[in-house]
């Protein structure tokens, strides 16, 4: 019987164990996809309790909870830290089989040291020890004991991206980027909420935005100040992919629409979205960016607590639109006019893996290793199980080693042990295939390729300065 | 090499092995989803061979046998008793690596005693040692032998539960509890079919139901009735889940169109059933009682067998309708008024397992623990490798710890073994991950846990008494 | 550890080795579904170098090689042999865990005998060693080593079946038979290649074909013709399942439209395919022949590849239409009439497999075993999870023990091996069964249980003779 969570942790054989010793563990992280707040990283900030960083801003921890009959109160609500670190305390253990249960006791090995298990009786004791390390533990500090080389957060076009001058200004030792996500300048499906929008970035931009053209070319002007500013990513967040056909005239009928508080019809909706998408992915492409895909959630199920908690409060599930078709068709059509930025796809529902997995292998092109990517396992899929159909998956149906590898999409600085997760994982499933006699015993390439998936990869790939 | 079918099966480790004698195995059931004939029950039917209690209803058997190219008279036809199982006893070598392999020596084994493999050499035997027990075996000490310490039925509206009362007279030590399944006063898509089955429900409600009101009022009354007869469970078979808009006005006028024999529209059928679902919610809400939907079934798909042997006769599959949007918006209307019942989503499409295991979290209220649930694999993923994809599945994106358990979903009084199937799938996936350190070695927190799953956390969630 | 690709390769027990060594390994391959050309049996085809016959109409390995940024120029352009070759070496090491790393490796041993790995280093050697072996292999050398015992191409109806002629007069030890392969003369969707086709039968059938009915009357000629010539089979690659109501009034004026030039509508050309498919099924089932319907691949995806090499240049991938309700009405229209014939349903994506293992247990007709199947992983899913996928997704929803086993569905004289690799999984699950005491160790039944899956269904299921 193995120990839970000793150094061996999820490395079944000792090729695993040699593979993650000796080649994984020691590599640095590029986390290209994260939603920390620039701010907090800019100010270096420092947390007052574990309540704080570990369950202020965490909505799998608030559902766990909601799941176990726990009052709004204290989760979200009025009570006071200890209390909810108390409650959550309690949680842990009914969290076991979830991935909240590995990430919990990971995350207080690694910065905290601390190998006990979280419960109703340890709570106290836990809730101390790791307070009282809380001061010695701003955001760099965090951040340079994991190993942490390059960051790219996550923001809109109208950001002033401060934060990132400043950073930039500072010349601290972790590369800190912007990445370009204008969901809000395609979310057309609310005039209300669009023309609100419309007006920020109008201020933001200084250009009153009376036209779709005006619109694209305030979004085009964004895109070039998030270049200068050091972006080299592009993130979208989309239910399904659409490719519909479009002129300039009805794009800019839609939007004059719009403008007028009127609400489109469900294809002038898709039309929209697809097209501007469209445009910014030629941009992308022209700069050589990498533009990212998060496709498939079902978001805001549930209005009551829409309402009092506002998004990312934890009532978003999975979806399950079709897509290979018009995903298809929306990459072909870029392809075509010889302008596909290096992609990434990643996907929310374990069932379309395969489908993803092919995918990509339509559009290579023979000049880039590995130009397009099925990203790692995320959100619901970002756990054993769904990491490892995502790696295997890849493996069957492309070619794992060109694989980018990881990212923690996380808001909390606590999230960099998932890397340390996922490496394990993976040289677990690289080592049974070579005790199994699957793999050649050729534990030099198999370590360079490791650490290619960990590292060098998304180095190369994103080749961000 | 272990031995087939011995004390330790299914049980690959120590861990899951003292999980499952010390622990699950003494656990009394609550079968809270069954189709078991209350008639029967309360007879205390004794069954003359093994054909009539193992073959006559068991349409997966059928299924199995036509595969093999039997005979339909050897199925559902004329042929003797003996002959019948012959037959099957002759298939069965040939459903290796089929549950029906495992349920048939499972079920040999409790409550007959019987340890030999059933095929062509062993059939005259084994049918003989069975029968010479079925005298002593009428459903109630079967029911006891099996531990059974609740049951519920699935019955129609219409029913007038005359057998549930004799039963509940009689004092029964195991406690029967009817389920309220109203398909039927939703089946709007057959005008002919639907009309009838009104004219039955008028009957037996004494109301001539001439309006959608009228409708409305006897499911109601019949609701209550159902309710002082002990029922806390409503169930629903549906494809898959509509949340159409409605009006009381339209819902008229499409019961006025059906009344005279007219086809509704597509949309409006399915707006006559969601609408009509969504009262029923709202009444289940009221009285606290737990709602099931069994979904994504595609049913009776060969007409020839279906005109020769009726509905069940083995002849569905699994459907792949999209499923996440409307059952989503179906919860989340019920949630906005504050009338979302304690609710169990069975799915029969391995593929929309995290779809399900994900939309629960959604609605959970934090007040009743566990209140949305993923229930237990169903149908055709009533094996067991589909249980461990929904154990799985749950303990990922949810909280295995707050399940509710196996039913055996069954229309046989031989079918309780699956309980034990259950079981042990259950503490071998505990006992593996505690093995390979991915679970702390804390058994009595994972007893307690696999006793929740398998007893206590229904009877706290059903509170049937 | 064990040793990469040794005699026990993927056989995890003892158990599984016995199966595979004592049963599996020496039968006789009956390849039903293959894409080998005609022309290069008849002429007992020999090969220059092992580009020639390795890389040059495989594009999973060019799909590989774009993945890794080689230029087309190396992988279908205008590069020498040996270079192609060397290009390919190098990527070889990038496929580990892709099932191209597995199939290079068996093939180089069988035929060839090589046992190293394929590598850059590698490369001159592994080409020379092979090359000077390839005079004393041609095609039918090729064939008797891997002791093929029947081979079914794929051929259009429009074919004058002229090699297949000339190999039954020559009477060689192998049967080689054509496939039935309708999908131009139902390729609708684009008038002008359509007419193109039309002529083309016209043609070849000396019919004017001006009507609908005569285009069928052409048809069930050609079919009556293949018939002649020992065809059993047909092959239908389809998107998804249509099942389309239709009058031939209405497939008249359809076809009438076509021939004009003119574009039908989506509705009409669900139809015209549906209707046609319907027909040519029918003959089927009178002439006793088994139907295989490949079912949904997304094709094409690339404009621009398929504009510079055609199609089947790697540029397909997995598609996600919906299936279910429109395959169970296709068979059941058919069924109704008594005309279903035997039936083989391949899935291209894994989330379906379930629909499909279901599907085949609706519509057995208690006369032929095992008449309508669940096909053998096809394209994408031909790799190790794949087939363990399909093969344990049958077991648990059908009968296993009557499956008909695999085929190589390939392009190239080498793929033979692929039969080995399903072998050894196959042996390699029930041995895992058998060891874990999930099936019993009745090494008998399960050792005839295994011949029957490789040869002996396939057998007496196609008669082909």
């Amino acid at each position: 019987m193995r120990n839970f969570l000793d150094q061996d942790f999820l490395l079944q054989t000792r090729t695993a164990q040699q593979l993650y010793h000796e080649y994984a563990a020691g590599m640095p992280i590029i986390d290209y996809h994260n939603h920390l707040p620039p701010v907090e990283i800019a100010a270096n900030k420092q947390f007052r309790t574990m309540t704080e960083i570990w369950l202020k801003g965490d909505h799998y921890k608030w559902r766990a909870m909601r799941t176990r009959g726990i009052d709004e109160n204290y989760i979200t609500g009025d009570a006071d830290d200890y209390t909810k670190f108390k409650v959550w305390a309690e949680t842990v253990p009914y969290t076991m089989r979830n991935p909240l249960y590995h990430w919990t006791h990971l995350e207080l090995k690694k910065p905290f040291g601390i190998t006990g298990l979280l419960n109703a009786d340890s709570a106290e004791k836990i809730y101390r020890q790791c307070n009282e390390q809380l001061p010695s533990l701003p955001v760099h500090a965090l951040l340079e004991q994991f190993k942490v080389e390059v960051l790219c957060t996550t923001d809109d076009p109208a950001d002033n991206l401060e934060h990132h001058l400043a950073l930039k200004q500072k010349g601290m030792g972790i590369k800190v980027f912007p990445a370009f996500r204008p969901d809000k300048a395609m979310a057309v499906e609310d005039p209300v909420a669009y023309n609100a929008y419309l007006d920020h970035l109008s201020a933001a931009s200084d250009t009153s935005i009376s036209s779709y053209q005006l619109l694209l070319d305030v979004l085009k002007k964004r895109h070039d100040f998030f270049h200068e500013t050091g972006c080299r990513v592009s993130d979208h967040g989309l239910e399904t992919m659409y490719a519909d056909d479009f002129t300039l005239a009805e794009l800019e009928a839609s939007f004059q629409k719009i403008r007028k508080g009127e609400k489109l019809g469900e294809q002038a909706v898709r039309q929209f979205k697809s097209a501007t998408l469209h445009f910014i992915c030629e941009w992308n492409a022209a700069r050589g960016w990498a533009q990212q895909f998060h496709i498939g959630a079902l978001r805001n199920n549930n209005t009551r607590l829409l309402q009092r908690l506002g998004a990312d409060a934890g009532v978003d599930s999975i979806g399950d639109w079709s897509v290979a078709q018009p995903m298809s068709a929306f990459f072909n059509r870029l392809d075509k006019e010889n302008k596909l930025a290096k992609t990434i796809i990643y996907n929310n529902n374990p069932s379309h893996n395969a489908v993803y997995a092919t995918m990509i292998g339509n559009f290579q092109d023979g000049i880039t290793p590995g130009k397009i990517q099925f990203g790692s396992g995320w959100w619901f899929l970002d756990q054993k199980d769904g990491m490892e159909q995502q790696i295997n998956t890849l493996s069957n149906m492309g070619l794992l080693s060109l694989f980018v590898g990881m990212i923690t999409d996380s808001r909390s600085f606590l999230s960099f042990p998932r890397h340390e997760y996922f490496r394990r994982i993976l040289c677990n499933l690289i080592g049974n295939d070579v005790e199994n006699g699957e793999l050649p015993h050729d534990i030099k390439w198999l370590g360079k390729m490791v650490q290619d998936i960990c590292y060098y990869n998304a180095k190369r790939y994103f080749n961000l300065q």
